[in-house]
């Protein structure tokens, strides 16, 4: 498929013209799109400490301003290559966590169901839940790459802290194949680990990766996602504060940008069905350095599609 | 009642110490109390544009390490006369508004059941409903001083655009001695002001209070409210956001500080029974001024409160 | 004619969705428009201190969002009587301010062409040249309401500080219908002011429109400008930097937020052939209080073309 | 005395080149100065709240850079009238509060032996105590005009709580002709403003300033302070934290930024001998918006002086 | 020392309450204390660059709210071991830094008399000699692990770039178990290494540190170091300022935050006597992310301490 | 040369003073100057997102401040060595890059003339095109080091990206000497990197930088580029974001400070004729640490010169 329209738009000026996702056509017309980039601009999940994460997909379309067309570590041109569109946000409500993951489930599963590749932008974690159970409804249970500097495995009721306990109880995951990469900071109770681990995870914390290297990092995922369809759930926090201060529960010593694009190139191979992008905070961002990286962050995420689709 | 063992306190700079409301001794015992301070940090209700509000009452008692203690309008030390204390913050649910809701009320039951007044420090404008609920169990419908920008007297679910037309509904105000001052903004539609009215509401827009002056605006409070008990809700968008940023739905056009500090002076004389101060929202402040404005805002509170006990 | 079709995403929360203008629709048609907002996001001729208004037309159109849709000053909304578009951005060189200028003038043509009103939103004072070029070759010299802290009638080739003496000097105004409002701050020579009067414009300095307050100042207006054709041009810095922080050239001692939309809603009456509103430079706002209030005027502009339709 | 050599360096653009004050040369040789502009940037002695104001001086002179040459209110150009000099700033110890007012006394006994009039940039309030040392040993006792938010007449040692109870106590001011203007904010005690009168001041609150109006608050100045030579020290926290949020004490409900300019403008006719503008700081500023405020205080100031050199 | 009490309190969330250290008690009590927390606002002493760090403590406690009780590193969970109150701040002085190392000194003599250990939060780097003051009476002379971007035995009087000299030179070190970590920058005279060493210090320059590696850099320590007490002096400037934005004097090329995570926690076996972590300096810091570092540097702290405990 | 008279200006406190280049004398008398540094404000060249580099010399002088004159790396204090000028700034014209170009190439063609070195302050990258211009019609093409995030050797007139191709094609280069470093982000179509390649730059993209390490990297640079005498010009958006908030067109996965650090300083030993640093952009910056960073990397090419002139 050649989409040489989008060539003018990608060379336009980033402060000029109205923010749609890297300039994709907005529309609830998920019929033609390969990949749909929805907002969920939800944060009453934001339980621990800071939320504003409704404010993320705004800044990152803003942000994607910035994605000039082509990866050169890959080679490729991913809107040359892929029908994105934006579908805009989800509505949400901000006073009814219920409410707001039925309506996001519902939205998803048009998109799926329409044979697209959901690509969410967050609003905080407690959005993956909703995902995850729409894509489990189509396809069975995912096998998930989690990115992320807590467990979000916590017990308790729906919120940011605790998507992954509810969707591994659910029979949401594949959890032989469910890897959690970047842990760390002070935990609530020693348990914490190794109850993930009890649920299924393969557990990763930010040491580990440090001694071990990225690659070597990528190769333990690739180990343990395997061939089977696999959701990609990345929250920001993930990356350092430094690099990334605009999210709502910031935990020092985490990765640098180079290392989290490194670590999403290397998901190049898995058979990604869908993906999120969580906790962007712009409130508590610097100059939306954080906006920015997670607008690369997509890009690599396209960038993966456009390579699995022009490999096939 | 001599209270000199604060003398110390106030005189520490403000830079310095752990933040209570006016070094305040922080307890949950209101059996001593006359005035509760409570922080309501509930922003789930936030609904219409941004969040963040659970920060105001931290801010809030930060600020008010900047309130030595003697009110020259009233010649008054409100500390040297009411046993005050920094209640903490109420527990919240950011996922549940109706569990917050109910949380919010059986606190708000103990203080005003053990004759104390509470001062409530929010969170979003929908705390404010509970508390209604509360003072109205005990002492029956209430008058209502409602200082704001927004009628907050929408249709819908209980939300921070609501909490009005729910207490009318619910019986909770006495809608013959009900005002609002300073509605201004754009509106969603026309009958707006109407069904305030309709409501019970008397309803001083702004461009009226420029008109005829700040004293004159005095003497209609008076003469709606009479003798009768009143609570006084004021949201802090009242205020101009120059003089105000640190708010969650900004409108142009508003009080200054000079003007917003006459008014709630000019309570002085009504039988006020309880308070509130809401949507002070820091993360969108500007060198603190919005929270410094609030507690001085509390500040006249404690000191109606003080005049009003020494007065008897 | 009705415009239901608005009805439900005026009453989206602010922080949802892609911010386009009001939630208008984004259209290069101008076919059918009566009003077409563009942004010019063209700040090259900041020559005096800082640029940034690049950022405006974007910003202007999040905090627009905030604009529910009905104006109880009028009693309109005016959305339901006007087809509002918006034109997104015009492309602008940086490098180069005539062909900048050209492609602005373009554009201009083609929406006056069309039969509808311009409403531009800058970008710096520089784009007001060729829209006066535009309207002038259509509709002959225009009568100006200029609304400022500096008069921009300096000596010099084109930049954001000398617009009128080449409008005035290209014959592009009815000299005798011209005025300027808000003009204070140091000056560069002593010959400024009346080196405007010479050029054609009566001018009102700040210090005479607080004596003689935003009533009289309207009624000054009227009487100048008359029953003809009249161009709008506010620049942002006519108010104070309190109350608008985000701007060029901040001048102190300016008009209050409500005092600037007083004097907007005064222009009721005349007959406006065009607006702008320039200036406004959100990498030195202050929590979006100067886009907010740039969104609340262009509302208030919108609501006085409505206010003409719907009388006539 | 003609001092075009300035003029083109007033036409420069604010962001270039080196900001010294309005552009004026830097020297330490104060022989042929009519004016000397010295920084002082020590905030050591700012004890109640936030320091910071020893970034003052500098943000002050890169805001004159805005200052383009001409006052119409005067009519006067001051930089023609006057040979104004940057001193640059007075070396301090921030750890030693005594070493710093001895240095600063000596470097204003300098410029004053000289026949120079100083201005001094703060810092914070307690660089007015030597500054008063020094003129009184020079000219005696002088009048005082001060305009301020708080009295600055605590009792206890040398801080920016107290300078003008040592000042009086040490003989440095003719109190009969000593004014304080704009005093508000929750007091430390009931006896501050009783004290500050005991001492000699004339107090008129802030409330009384709203009241009269500000052409009425200068006359009061003039009546005060009558034919002798007097010292103007200017607190910019007397303005409302809307217009200055930049500085240490922040206290609601202050003047607006045209109400400061009307004041000092009012000073014309007074025989000022010496002039300070303190308690600016640059961190907690907002868009520099108050130390742009300064800057034109302090135009103004030259202004004065360039007004009674002209009508000698 | 089983310490359930704490439980709920960990789990609260971070927004929510009084921000005591971790939610420790406030208390002056030091008797039955394992650790005093105890803030030192004093930065008269920041001679070279921005003041501020007064704020420091109360920062750090709102930050340190985010420490969950559990360390992962050291399996242990702090709070279960160790009696850590929250002294609140000593009141300092700012105009006088003698009188204010006098205020320091006595409070840190009554904590150490009771057998507790000290953290200290700053203030600037002056607060560490009163500190080392009240140890080496008690102790002898102490060995000192100093984290820094700077040596800090610069001549001169007391202040935040000396106290080491005069340490030093006081004989409160064992100048033999002396090791200064992180050196860089640009220098104020080429003797300034050479004379560190001369005083006793061993010096591993940043360059060295990156070039040998963390975990020698530990190894250098504990070689250094041996079996004696020690006391731990980090100023927070060590860490690069992207990690580290709000400081006094940031000094680029530094530690990540990963790195001094890994630093502290290498500091395990030795015999830790007491501690500080000075020039966290809030207004200058960016979402906080120095202030959070800073908190979770203090709960590796705690949990070497708890290590240390529960292995007697 | 001994220049001890800068020893006292070194010694004081980076807020005291006027903020030349590290307190060197301001002149446009380039005769006795080993070195020449000169602010170039413009900015219109800036294009692709951001402007206001405008602000950036002003920022790096203040920075520099806190450049205490010794490098511990060289051994040298390079003011000692060399007689360093502020030029102060060029003056420039936002709306005309034309114009703009020649202003510059008239003061550098000057300063060469007088055999100094160039150390230009941006501004925007177009800045460098009229400087190799100057130095190639003194010196004949020159090898380049050109360190950036971005090739800047787009097609297209002269603006901020386009500068490379615009001097390869005038011969200004000797391009068998010219390499490319830290290259990096999505690019706008694919055949860039070869475009660039075809011109005659080798390109060093950021993953070679980091497998290989900066020392491999500098081994690069010194047998690309040999003996010849060579232009260096760095982009501050080389470095990350996190590093360097403060920039134009910020591109994520970059150099960290210290890496950059290293970089510069390996350039030793090359024969290097002019420097420039360009796209800091003060008004995104964070706590100034972007132009801390560029002072210290100005501070570096300053410490190159000096070791250079002492080893001959």
């Amino acid at each position: 498929m050649d989409k040489n329209s989008t060539d003018i738009q990608e060379l336009l000026p980033a402060y000029l013209g109205i923010p749609t996702f890297m300039r994709c056509p907005v529309t609830r017309d998920v019929s033609q799109a390969d990949v749909v980039v929805m907002g969920i601009p939800f944060d009453s999940g934001a339980t621990s400490y800071r939320n504003g994460a409704r404010f993320g997909p705004r800044k990152i379309r803003e942000a994607s301003l910035l994605m000039w067309g082509y990866n050169r570590h890959f080679d490729v041109s991913p809107l040359e290559h892929l029908n994105v569109i934006d579908f805009g946000d989800i509505d949400v409500d901000p006073t009814n966590i219920d409410t707001t993951l039925g309506l996001i489930a519902t939205e998803v599963d048009r998109a799926i169901s329409a044979g697209a590749t959901v690509i969410a932008l967050g609003g905080d974690h407690s959005i993956t839940l909703p995902i995850l159970r729409s894509y489990a409804a189509k396809k069975g249970p995912l096998a998930l790459v989690h990115i992320d500097a807590h467990l979000d495995t916590e017990h308790g009721s729906i919120e940011h802290g605790t998507p992954f306990r509810h969707a591994a109880r659910e029979g949401l995951l594949n959890t032989n194949a469910w890897i959690q990469i970047g842990i760390r900071g002070p935990g609530t109770h020693p348990q914490e680990i190794n109850e993930a681990k009890e649920l299924g995870a393969e557990v990763l914390e930010i040491d580990e990766c440090f001694e071990i290297g990225i690659p070597a990092v990528i190769r333990r995922i690739h180990e343990r996602i395997g061939d089977g369809q696999v959701y990609v759930s990345l929250d920001i926090d993930a990356v350092d504060p430094a690099f990334a201060p605009g999210t709502g529960t910031p935990e020092v010593g985490g990765f640098s940008s180079h290392q989290i694009l490194q670590l999403v190139r290397g998901l190049r191979g898995l058979d990604v069905a869908g993906f999120d992008l969580v906790e962007v905070n712009p409130p508590y961002d610097s100059s939306d350095i954080t906006s920015i990286l997670a607008a690369n962050i997509i890009f690599e995420y396209l960038s993966l599609l456009a390579v699995k689709q022009t490999s096939r």
